[in-house]
């Protein structure tokens, strides 16, 4: 049941994340969501400023996501690509010639003094975008990934290695001195705030490095907010990219139960797909609600359905 | 008569110079033509470092321009200029997808410190081009132009206001500290230096810039080497561009015998068309050099043709 002054944060990481949070904007009425996203994926790339996650969620929020690559805007074309190749410049992280327009957008505001939070804002105000997006912090905080073939970005990792290498550490420079960007404060501040949703998304890679933002799992605790976490695995398997592998990698059984070992500080629900039934009983004996679901979202509705179930479930808490 | 140890020096602007560079490149073997290039108009846009007069050289030297729009790549598309306008981004100045590349190459190497000649000099060697093509200087040189809409960049004169506001003066801004580069100096020290050629540019806005440099005009000078000048004029009226147009606003005679004026102190040699026989004798009063030709290069056989004529006079010379 949802009451319109009741206000709703997700915590969103890329494709698997934007899903949810596509749904949950169908759901919600303007003012209600509010979206923060992963910025640990951030990086530079040919001097262009680039926001992975932050711009999976406006493209899909926007209607204009690749929903065939998973990644970057529909009705792309590749030749600035292609001719890059050309010169010998970089093209393992592809950048669409469409895509390119948002790079250059945020780099540009961002030279003249814009924080991302303000960038951001501005992009979805052009994209004509319901939801607030917000960065989980305006400081830089990276994504570094020790594996057995060194030392890497979490582009290197994601996108140059295809998550290929074994992972042993995954740390987030800069957090030390990050700050929560403002609205994720006054968000949590809230006092309509109803609940607080982390997307199915990888908790390593998207959810960590959010928690990893000092004082924000004291704040997020503080709030006294039921804490939702949708489960990104799904029958011993991630829904979509390496959450599977990286559990196996760091010896961790590769189940929801996991997934609510992993969230069991700062969590109250857990939702779980109605395939992982069983394992219901003991999570509950954990001490957290559990909601059973149709978790994997292949299509919009699936999306809408999700959300309308987690917003129904946190109106009756 | 076309000896394999001379060699040529061609000053040129964009598209008429490099229609004759073309010529020049087809009818001279591997190491005779050097050919420096305009760097007046090179501008900062997004960020990006554009040099448009190399470009256009580099693109017409490899067979890759539009010789449809006069300027960029072929078989070029759209899609980044056009989501820039959705998010209001500067689009007055076209960025095709393909020809972004050649920027992002540009601006990257400058930014890790090489210079723009050794950046040109990397981009004949990737685009296969036979002739040394080089910027006029290795410092920046910007053209300036006083108008009647007030003080223009060369960029906003000529693509913003498509060249028309009425201009009243040109200056070019960095010229006093301004270097020839070092290879531009070495060529003209050459001594198989047969002739210079100053292509069918626009003399005020891409060969002055050049010859602002300090002491090049000297150099030029005491080379002695014969100096052949392209008119950019025929039949009373530019062959493209704005020089016609900016001469009337000079309150200049818009024909050759002008031309002649322009480059008295420097040219010993000018090429004017055939239909322009009649002023031939007048020019030849004042002390040059005149050759008759087909000045107008209409298709690749046009700027074969004559660049050869252009190659075996100075042969005779």
């Amino acid at each position: 049941m949802n009451n319109v002054s009741d206000k709703y944060l997700a915590l969103s990481g890329g494709i698997g994340g934007a899903k949810l949070a596509f749904g949950l904007n169908c759901c919600l009425e303007k003012s209600q969501l509010t979206i923060v996203a992963n910025t640990g994926d951030d990086f530079e790339h040919l001097g262009l400023l680039i926001s992975p996650d932050i711009d999976t969620l406006l493209y899909t929020l926007a209607g204009m996501n690749n929903s065939q690559l998973g990644w970057g805007r529909k009705d792309e074309s590749w030749n600035f690509s292609e001719a890059c190749e050309q010169f010998g410049l970089d093209t393992w992280f592809k950048l669409g010639d469409r895509d390119l327009a948002i790079h250059f957008y945020r780099s540009q505001r961002i030279k003249l003094g814009a924080s991302l939070s303000q960038v951001v804002s501005e992009l979805c105000d052009r994209l004509k975008i319901q939801a607030t997006i917000i960065p989980m912090s305006d400081d830089p905080v990276r994504t570094v990934i020790k594996t057995d073939k060194g030392t890497l970005s979490f582009q290197e990792y994601f996108v140059k290695n295809r998550c290929l290498p074994i992972v042993s550490n995954i740390h987030f420079e800069g957090k030390e001195s990050a700050r929560p960007s403002t609205a994720l404060v006054d968000c949590l501040n809230d006092e309509d705030l109803k609940a607080i949703i982390i997307c199915p998304s990888n908790p390593f890679l998207s959810v960590q490095p959010i928690l990893s933002i000092p004082s924000l799992r004291e704040k997020i605790k503080a709030s006294g907010k039921p804490v939702i976490v949708i489960s990104p695995i799904v029958n011993g398997d991630s829904i979509k990219g390496p959450t599977a592998k990286l559990m196996r990698e760091m010896n961790l059984n590769c189940n929801v139960k996991t997934i609510a070992e992993i969230y069991k500080d700062i969590a109250t629900t857990i939702v779980i797909d109605k395939q992982d039934e069983a394992e219901a009983n003991e999570i509950s004996s954990m001490g957290f609600d559990v909601m059973l679901e149709n978790i994997v979202m292949a299509n919009d509705e699936d999306k809408k359905n999700l959300a309308k179930a987690v917003i129904d479930f946190s109106g009756n808490l």
